[in-house]
């Protein structure tokens, strides 16, 4: 049936269908435009469920296999992240797999697919069966994972360095970014686990048994990537507080500023004000030298202020 | 039975009790006051439970499904969001389904309901039998519920921007309100949740193999809702910490600001303290340059500490 | 046994002891003070096992059904809301059930075992089985809860209204007076749940099968009252942290008029102490207007003063 | 067997080894000292695993359970509360059971050991099989839990008074210290759990089936216990909330003195300052009245003040 | 097979490749750079799968164990603990575990397997099957857990204390390092009692049933320090909460410290103010006295706030 299915599509491929692999037990076509009406055909074709067609023409769904009588209908999560601002957005790939073909469709150009397409130029014999080409998809959108993950956790680090250096108000929207990234993230993973924990766990019709432990392997690939994300969660949320901890340190800094520098004036104040009155019997004002002896003093209650602070560590 | 029970029925129609439709196989009234007579009427000519009938006569119940022998009671919570002020109410929509019958009760009119009616005017072939209405229903329902949750997306989304730009204090009104509101919201949808995770699980009598597909979808929508609700309970947790530091900020410039000017003025006050005193030999004090050489230096105390204030990107 | 038991225990009848109901096939003692020695005598006319009559002499336990060979042995939590000072009290009624007869113990006067004997006066009727009597009780003491929970929630909202408009330190303690409160509701009534959610899963053997669906309701009722509560230990923790903001705000707007003051008044008392020095050749000084310009300077910078906050929108 | 190894130990017997219990089906040695040479001498004869002896010989392991061929080796979790300053040790009593003889195994003396071998003096008849010795020992262990969670719970009550009333810096010390020790206790009971849970559930070898009932009251216990521990760790954590409430109710308050004091003081010192300055040409300043009409002044400006913040409810 | 596979090795044994045991039932080869050619010439000559191969090359996974046909594939976590800066670093070793060899694969000389050759010299004959070798191995591994938790803890108790006594900016930087390096250390901690678990639990092909209870004893180690773990997290995040409130202290120290000064000094100003005014008709002025009494009522002033200060015991 792939054979002559695939010769029909050929005739009437438009831009967005194309044909990748075409050979005896594996049909995989690749769809770039869900609204298109190769969908339609494509659909009316094989079959699918009008359910699985609508899902497959939605935008940001989570990660979920349905298993039809002659096929299953898979979304797959994959993710893009950019760094300037901070912002992790889903990508989604769905794909419908059969007995002998695979039909992958995403919204515009995919990554991951393109990248398949060289390694099969290069080593195209590792692909044999639908599952194959089902696990090379998925192994690619999850090895995404980690280095995306590994520059959120190198933000992490540098924003926390900066908050224990130079706290600073701008830092506070980078991690609220991050927060919310991660959060993104998280969904994506966290449905992808549970869409490759079926795979492995069911007697999922498509998946043979020796592809099993490659699923397996991808699996441990994204429970460590949403061991990351947690570990990373609580990073964030240590961040905030070492954030406000500092605000209160430097309020505390502030204050004590305002403090010494009211503690040194005022005193001084004082007595200026005492020789500002204007008594006409005021010991020293006749003196020719009061004005040095209050001046002394002046300088003295100062200096010995500044000892004083500087015991206590003040300053 | 449904046959006659219609005609029965039809005949003693008030206004709060219609037939929807009335087809071999299924029999759908709606009725729009559950306390009026014609409900102790239905209950009596289907044997209704008694319990089921009290329930119906509730509001703000969470989801639930109840099996009888002969047929079984649902409820379905329905969600009316008011923006200003951010507000979540629930609605109940009860319904009694049986092998030829639904009956779909309210309290007032249903948007959901009335909604169907326009769908059935069009397209009438879809609804041959009770649980394909019931699909219908909560299909209707359970759509409400992300226009909603794009609603209260978008209103954290401004919330966020005003707390890093113009923290306000008006602003934490609106964040509990819409904690307040997703609270609710979560009752609804985790128990409606609950509802179609029985439906698609069980050997649920009136659910036929060909609709559990469909359930499963709705099912996949109210997950969806789920994840959401928690992302954004995150996220307005997240806003109250945003609010709190940025008025932890603000006393800091507040008080900077207060020492800065401290800083300035007491010495200034300090010197013109000091030419204040009475003493009679005092220097420059008959200098008629004096007054000028003071000025000087108070200008010159001001522009130092201005600078080093600057130096310090204090101001 | 039960017709004879009754009649030799009707003979030796404290008052703490009383038969409610005596007919066939269902006897009901009411026992209020479980140290007296009725309890005794009757634990050794049923065999009552020692660890079971020594639970019903315990106080303040949480619910919990334990099964024996002839008989079962129920604790039932009741709870007792005082508004002012907000507190909730545990109380159990402890109930021996078997095949025909039941004996609840309960110290004190019980308001729900009171309440039953008004119904049963108007409507015996439904009460011919022991375990429509334990339904009765347990549906009494649960329809309890949401009474009392609609008045938590009450005091929940005037509180938060309050925290908006004028927080003070007594809403602290009203704060966590509740919390203490929603503690030990909570407490009870979890355990109620999961007693119910034994009574209708297990193969109770005191339960009939016509029973299940009532027990069922009244579980519903306690799931529904735990939802609730939930909610409402939220809404208080965030309650906390209204009060926090607000006093983040309190202190804001008091170091901000504090500055604003030093802002107006230090610059005037510079220029009066500049003023105020003693130089001879001092220009304006012996001025006849000089005395207006200066004052005039003052109101003018003053005046300068208000407007720029103004513009700065801090006054 | 139990009757001869009985025998060949007591005439061994040191110090730490006592036979408390020798009959027919039950032999009850109790040492106090794991490290003795008497515990390499009872391994030997009844063939103990030397993985549970190197358990019994460490301190401060959770409770726990291990079944071996012919008898089990438990570890059961005592609990030692001292006041001042506030501290839970975890205590440690070993047993090895079997199916005629069990022994207990504790550094030192064990209150609960002692506590036991007085019953037996007044009630030998209720013990003659090992699992009524085992049940005896954790019963008084576990009745031990609720006196000290009651200490503890009083302790709390007095620490929020006096966090409400007067709050000091040395309440955050007592609240740490409770909350170490509520931590260490939390391990204690809930491993405990977790034992009483196997005991009950499991086909356990040495437990008849008539004292299954009697463990599960014990395990009703500890799960009391439990239930307590998350009710005073959640108000201690309260406790911390009202602590930090207070703190910034304190700011706020001695700010406001602060704030108070210089808006009353400043406008005087302008009024003394103005008329300090050295104009010849001064109104009021040659009039011999005009130091009263000042003085007056500044009386009336000080009650004004006073006036204005007693209306906005300040003092 | 083991003993030919083991006379080919050594033949071509590199550094790398070592052969710590070799004689009947159980060949033990460890091998310190998974990056050499041995690891290929094992893997072709054992049939071990790509993907196991893959994963002994990377480093920083969490611990698994995955079933091949003849053989098994595991990863163990070690940790390596640094004191300053207090950091916890991933190991990993790796294990092929077949019927009568185990090859242990780690990258740079690892600290557990030089301990158990130094173990082998003095006491080979406790291994003499490869669950035996992997028992031993783990064993080291989790024994190590145990004193990096109580450095952990002993520098926790330090910090505590220190925050208490004198709270510092540069404990905040420890108590994130602590929390970060306990985030690391659960990671591994978790995945490995994941693992023992597994093991414990499934019919693992190569453990034996006799050396399931030593597996089981190294279970309750990870579990025990699992609980160390959390119970630390608890304490430390209390740690935090002290640095606030202690910061919250301070701030009020200092501002009631500058209110203290401002309440003396404000008043003595403004006396020495009012009596810097230039009016001529000024009472006291012109008394020999006069002045004495001015300086007598500032010293009186000043005595009797402070005296009002220690009252309120602010000072």
């Amino acid at each position: 049936m792939s054979e002559s299915a695939s010769q029909t599509l050929t005739s009437e491929t438009t831009d967005s269908l194309r044909t990748i692999i075409d050979r005896p037990g594996l049909l995989w076509l690749d769809l770039k435009d869900p609204m298109s009406r190769a969908l339609d055909d494509l659909s009316a074709q094989y079959g699918f469920h009008e359910l699985a067609v609508e899902d497959s023409r939605h935008y940001e769904q989570l990660a979920k296999v349905d298993y039809y009588e002659n096929y299953s209908f898979l979304i797959i999560n994959a993710t893009h992240y950019t760094e300037k601002p901070c912002e992790v957005r889903l990508r989604e790939i769905d794909a419908f797999i059969g007995s002998d073909y695979i039909i992958t469709v995403h919204d515009g150009p995919s990554l991951a697919v393109a990248e398949l397409e060289k390694r099969i130029g290069t080593n195209a014999k590792h692909f044999e069966r639908p599952d194959q080409v089902l696990h090379a998809v998925i192994d690619v959108v999850v090895d995404r994972y980690l280095p995306t993950l590994d520059h959120i956790g190198d933000t992490i680090d540098t924003v926390q360095d900066d908050l224990l250096l130079n706290p600073d108000v701008t830092l506070l929207s980078t991690i609220f970014a991050l927060k919310r990234g991660l959060l993104q993230f998280r969904r994506a993973v966290s449905s992808q686990r549970e869409l490759l924990n079926l795979l492995i766990r069911d007697d999922t019709p498509f998946v043979h048994e020796d592809m099993r432990i490659y699923f397996r392997d991808v699996y441990d690939h994204t429970v460590r990537a949403m061991d990351l994300v947690e570990t990373y969660r609580d990073l964030l949320t240590g961040g905030l507080d070492i954030y406000l901890t500092q605000m209160a340190n430097r309020t505390n800094d502030i204050v004590k500023g305002l403090t010494i520098l009211a503690t040194i004036m005022l005193p001084l104040t004082l007595v200026t004000g005492y020789y500002g009155m204007n008594f006409e019997n005021f010991p020293l004002i006749k003196n020719p030298n009061g004005i040095w002896y209050v001046t002394g003093a002046l300088v003295v209650i100062t200096l010995a202020m500044l000892a004083f602070f500087k015991l206590r560590k003040w300053i």
